[in-house]
């Protein structure tokens, strides 16, 4: 394993000038997970860390998530690269403590997500973690701060080097945890309800997957404006959960008809929608608009079914892609946006203003990301099945700690098992996919490929281990 | 003449039962300028009135601007109606005062406006007068009050009856010709900027017509925040008086290529896009918004190229229809949004509360209604002729008051130096419509066709002064 699969803003550090000792640096809170400083602890699993002294930007090590080609969990294996990344001027290196998860992320480990590099690349669009190295002119952060990041990709992994304006403070209080949570949902949850949506009170909004991390922190934050009526979907297990939460009507998408729903408690329709699912739904969420309504669509979960590319998904999505004339526009007196964060990354000054107005909610207490779970990195496959398989309630979290070793073994055991829960879940999924009549035969097809493609994972599990050691 | 004309909200009064006499109402503040009660004054000039006492059901008489087919300007004519419309509850019957022009109108005209009833029926989207009477469940409107009306159609006439909440208090110190000027154009310009485009501090906007009436209420309504930068386009003759009235960089859109010029001057691209042309200045629009930009698409102004319906002009407008995919929408973080106040007469409490803000501005003094000129009923086509050509500052108004007599005359032999200009005007209008060298072919059909026009519409100016004597 070496480090040439670095995603390219982290250039390996054999050229690099700059040394950052950390005996030279105020260290004002130490934070009291930190590994042992230049990597040491990792470096001493490697060989090279056997012999003596070594120039630090050789010793240093860091394990890193690698997406290494298109295709379903097992494509995204955790890596060991070698080399201190180098810091230009304006960047600061961040020692990641947990990482968020997020839609992205699995649309691009199916090659459905053009903001990612191609493979071999490290993904993840947020972390939190403490800044361990400041560059040239940087003068608003320190070594020490504890700080969460946004960025295009690329901080799955332990060591992560960003621009210095992708970092934000965590505020008192707030976890490592909460910290990776919070950016990208909370910022998209923002953007979508205050800038395009203009949301005010008395107003009703329709959020999908209520459960989900952006569903929740769209909740939240609409819980802060007066009398504001949420609608959320949600599987009934969760019910409870996103009603404790703030939704005012939630609704099982899965048993009910969601616009036939809303329509009994609103026949006028909806003020804003926040559409996640693209293709039909975003022509439901459209004609369930009142007037001066404002749709805002922010991705096309409907084309992930299965986890890898399902390209009837895909073209199903595409077939029913909405479309819309002015002119209908005009007549209905409706707005349609879309929103991205992953495209807007070179919005700093809309990033920090949206962010300020969060942190400020979250200082008083107004929102607070909810954890579902926390994963090893090793075990970044059954997070990303957790979440592309809807059974999560809030956020997915990656931690850079190490995995104790008795886990390792029971994870080891588990993966016969997995197997098998795999094969019954594939089951589940095709079921789920069966859009009713016209596409069983289809579907005994996808079977088919779906035993072909069990085959071809155990034999990548078998490589893969084989890798890990 | 006879009232066959009415349009279908105005029944004729023949079967009204309630009877509303001036004496017995309290009359606070009596308008200087309103004529003897009961439409006597009209009356007077029919021969109905001669005789001797009569129901005043059948002595009321009023002046009505009808559209009689679409088409050109002279099929907007003045009729003479008969009979006192009934009030139904919740209804006030407005003696009016002035009127607005608007270019839904023109489009009406054309037949381009789907809003407005088939003719014979009468235009208007907006008027002030004071209100004569008031129907049964009316409580908060009396007659004598100076009121101001938005209603899908019908106010280009001295009588109109319309339900009591599509009417609007004029403030202390609004004159009629304001009040008239107001409704369509500050609520289009308010909901526009403030609902849909969520305008704030430092954003940028793109005016077009920015000398028209939503031009112009559009840049008052920019300058109510702070520091928002406003680009407007007019022709050089008008770029004193919309700079004086607010706008920032003033642009010449016959001269000059404004998306250019806006680049120049912010190469970001711009945060809000009033759009009221269509076509292809829409899909120049979209891709002039910065991120987090919203497009506000409010006409098709392209579409009226001459007096009458140019079907090349509507085809080009058809073909470059603005359509747009949700993908480019999320890749971009835009926005696109569609208003006309025409399709919102059903919300009155979104209208209401609009106008209440509208109002407030007005008596802070920072708006102010711009009138370009005022009209009698008579000239009606040199009004629309006016707007039509883009040669209007601010808006144009019709009043009711009776044209006097020598004007009359004056009128009669302008018509033949009108006639004159009028086949100058259309070499000028053909000559503007020359998008290039490709039309030049179909430009010299259209001079052929512009020269049948004309003689038809000699014919029919004939008939039009038969008719109005």
């Amino acid at each position: 394993m070496s480090g040439e699969d670095a995603p390219a803003q982290q250039q390996n550090a054999v050229d690099q000038k700059q040394e950052t000792k950390p005996a030279e640096e105020p260290k004002a809170e130490p934070p009291k997970t930190e590994p042992a400083p230049e990597g040491a602890a990792e470096a001493a699993a490697t060989p090279a860390a056997a012999t003596e002294k070594v120039p630090e930007e050789e010793t240093f090590t860091y394990r890193a998530l690698v997406l290494t080609g298109y295709g379903g969990y097992d494509k995204v294996k955790l890596q060991v690269k070698k080399g201190k990344p180098a810091l230009k001027a304006g960047e600061v290196l961040v020692r990641v403590k947990a990482c968020g998860l997020n839609f992205a992320d699995l649309m691009a480990r199916q090659g459905l997500y053009d903001r990612l590099p191609s493979p071999p690349v490290t993904p993840g669009m947020e972390c939190s973690g403490v800044v361990e190295a400041v560059g040239e002119e940087v003068t608003d952060r320190k070594v020490g701060d504890k700080v969460m990041v946004l960025n295009r990709f690329g901080l799955w992994q332990e060591v992560a080097v960003v621009p210095a304006n992708h970092t934000f403070l965590i505020p008192e209080g707030m976890s490592f945890e909460e910290a990776a949570a919070l950016p990208v949902n909370y910022i998209t949850a923002y953007m979508m309800l205050f800038d395009f949506g203009n949301l005010r009170p008395n107003q009703s909004v329709l959020v999908h997957s209520a459960a989900g991390g952006v569903g929740i922190a769209a909740t939240q934050m609409c819980k802060t404006v007066k009398d504001v009526i949420v609608f959320g979907t949600a599987s009934a297990s969760k019910h409870e959960t996103i009603t404790q939460g703030g939704v005012t009507h939630a609704i099982d998408y899965r048993t009910k008809d969601y616009v036939e729903e809303v329509r009994k408690i609103s026949p006028k329709g909806l003020d804003i929608i926040l559409d996640p699912l693209g293709g039909s739904d975003t022509h439901k969420a459209y004609n369930l608009l009142k007037p001066m309504g404002k749709l805002i669509t922010y991705g096309a979960a409907n084309m992930l079914a299965g986890q890898k590319k399902n390209l009837l998904a895909v073209a199903k999505n595409w077939y029913h892609q909405f479309s819309i004339h002015t002119l209908s526009l005009i007549q209905g007196n409706k707005s349609v946006c879309g929103f991205h964060l992953g495209y807007l990354d070179g919005e700093t000054e809309l990033i920090t203003q949206a962010m300020d107005t969060i942190l400020d909610l979250y200082k008083q207490g107004k929102i607070k990301p909810r954890i579902d779970s926390t994963w090893h990195l090793e075990q970044v496959g059954d997070a990303m099945r957790k979440m592309q398989e809807r059974n999560n309630i809030g956020k997915v979290i990656l931690t850079t700690e190490p995995m104790p070793e008795e886990e390792k073994k029971e994870e080891t055991k588990k993966e016969d098992k997995k197997e098998d829960k795999k094969k019954e879940d594939k089951k589940k999924d095709d079921k789920k996919k069966d859009d009713g009549k016209k596409e069983e035969k289809k579907d005994d097809k996808k079977k088919e490929e779906a035993k072909k493609e069990e085959k071809k994972e155990e034999e990548k599990k078998e490589e893969a281990k084989k890798e890990e050691k």
